[in-house]
């Protein structure tokens, strides 16, 4: 095991493509709390992108390893961890950096995975799909049969919301920006999808038979936001957790004086630092559940080895993909 | 009691100068559950001109009568009335139209107003002072020696909400338009009194020593309230209730995914609807205990009779004031 290991590595922050480069380091060692895990996936996420260019909070000390998620499997123990074993797949902290081949993590913060789920699979769960999850427990109280309505619904959070909401028991209407979508996600479990436009809300009452909406989910921001906030019942909330458009909200205030609409967001990194490991595992064990039954699988557009991380990269920034971009390690 | 009463009536929505009128009608008559009220005072609020112009939401059925609030005396019982007595100061509700000589309002509906409360205080008790009421607590958990910060803060809500601050023990940053308004707030008990401009953290920063603030209040919109927004701690709450700039807001995204903040709205009339009248009086004692001691005095720039509603209306819709247009009526 004393072999050096590959590490993607900015030493300042810029445009990926330019900064990224792969170095070699020595393996890493476990403190006493401490266990080496050998990564075997890791995606590229839009925010591992935005960390790079240094537009993301929290802006690291350079230089850094990026990637804010990832699966491995437990290959040397601390002498003071106790609850994990050798062999076992788990998901690392966003707090690391997970695209490198391995790495020593305190005990406290890596997540058990439970037998019958691939790594791939696991690598991904722990960023859109609990996002998801929260987005569904912890704004509005909805009971089953209750509708709400998300933008975006393509991307990898709003598969999960589909999903999700099925297993609840709630129903969805699904915005999206493109005709052949609207067949894939009903596949998926989306109740109503439709083409986002001027025409939205009223599309949107004929979907749900003029059903009251309680909560949206955003991850698109600008015009399409406030299209989704113009579809909410009063007294609803819009909870934003992405950007893609890259626009701010506009938000007349009658929105808020007279519909009473509330506005939130979610950065779910936050919520993992805020989260007990109880708070994390009551969330992990369905999203587990689900897993293991084949469900929450991010779609993969091309997987990557490590040393090509720049080609990676440059791939994952480009806008019309069908999936995610995704670093896969040899075993 | 059965002489002839004048009323303003609009009988088409548009400017109302040009659309308000004054008439006769029959002295009004009560029901079994309801009392006559002789008007004493109503003012012109920006809403009841709103609602003139039809831009007000709940578009009343015309002909009808405008007046969100006012006070006057009771004169008459109904058979079935209990709790309320001849020469009783009452408060009147906002869905009845107050610029009247008089109307019969059905008792659950009247809020009567302790001794040594003047009428023209009464009738501005409600919708701003109220609504001051209702931000420093149903929104953010505040304790004693805790900011907040308020746009318009020179406006009726404004000072009521630096009086009633001071009175909760809550400290209270100040932002207006104008020099000649700092002294003048620090006066009326406001902590810090800050010009609103590009500046503005910086100087609430330096106000503040650099405490946290998580309540901010925004009467302005647009640029304002993102300036606003800007001086909050993470996890904080901004409650728009008024549009001076009619300007929508403005919300980058970053302020609701990584800086947690929660965007809320108000609308006192509503907050009415839905209050018992248990949740009404338990707002109302204190500001009445507030208001016997001089406090929450709305200024008052000119007052005018009812008859001369045209010109009154005209008056209040202009721009730079130096206090309230009301209507009062004779003894």
């Amino acid at each position: 095991m004393n072999k050096n290991i590959n590490a993607a590595v900015y030493e300042r922050h810029g445009n990926p493509a330019e900064v990224l480069r792969v170095e070699s380091q020595p393996w890493p060692k476990p403190a006493a709390d401490e266990a080496v895990v050998k990564m075997r996936a890791a995606p590229i996420n839009p925010a591992d992108l935005n960390a790079i260019e240094g537009k993301y909070p929290g802006r690291r000390e350079v230089p850094a390893v990026p990637g804010f998620e990832g699966a491995g499997v437990i290959v040397e123990l601390g002498a003071g961890v106790k609850g994990l074993t050798n062999g076992a797949l788990v998901i690392l902290p966003h707090n690391i950096g997970t695209w490198r081949e391995a790495l020593a993590v305190k005990e406290v913060e890596l997540v058990a995975v439970p037998e019958g789920i691939e790594p791939v699979h696991a690598a991904m769960l722990k960023i859109n799909p609990m996002t998801a999850w929260r987005l569904l427990h912890d704004y509005v109280d909805l009971k089953k049969g209750d509708w709400l309505i998300q933008n975006a619904a393509n991307s990898a959070a709003g598969r999960a919301v589909i999903q999700i909401a099925r297993e609840l028991g709630y129903k969805t209407v699904n915005v999206v920006r493109r005709d052949e979508l609207i067949d894939e996600l009903r596949a998926e479990g989306g109740d109503a999808v439709i083409v986002d436009g001027e025409n939205l809300r009223h599309e949107v009452k004929d979907a749900t038979s003029n059903a009251p909406i309680h909560l949206g989910l955003n991850a698109v921001g600008g015009e399409s936001a406030l299209r989704l906030a113009n579809c909410l019942a009063p007294g609803s909330t819009l909870v934003t957790f992405g950007a893609m458009s890259l626009q701010p909200l506009k938000i007349p205030n009658g929105l808020l004086i007279f519909k009473d609409l509330r506005f939130r967001g979610i950065w779910i990194n936050k919520w993992y630092d805020n989260a007990t490991m109880q708070e994390r595992m009551d969330a992990f064990r369905p999203l587990f559940e689900m897993a293991k039954r084949g469900l929450l699988k991010t779609k993969v557009e091309k997987t990557y080895p490590l040393p090509e991380a720049k080609a990676a990269v440059t791939h994952a920034a480009q806008g019309k993909r069908s999936g995610k971009i995704i670093f896969e390690f040899s075993d």
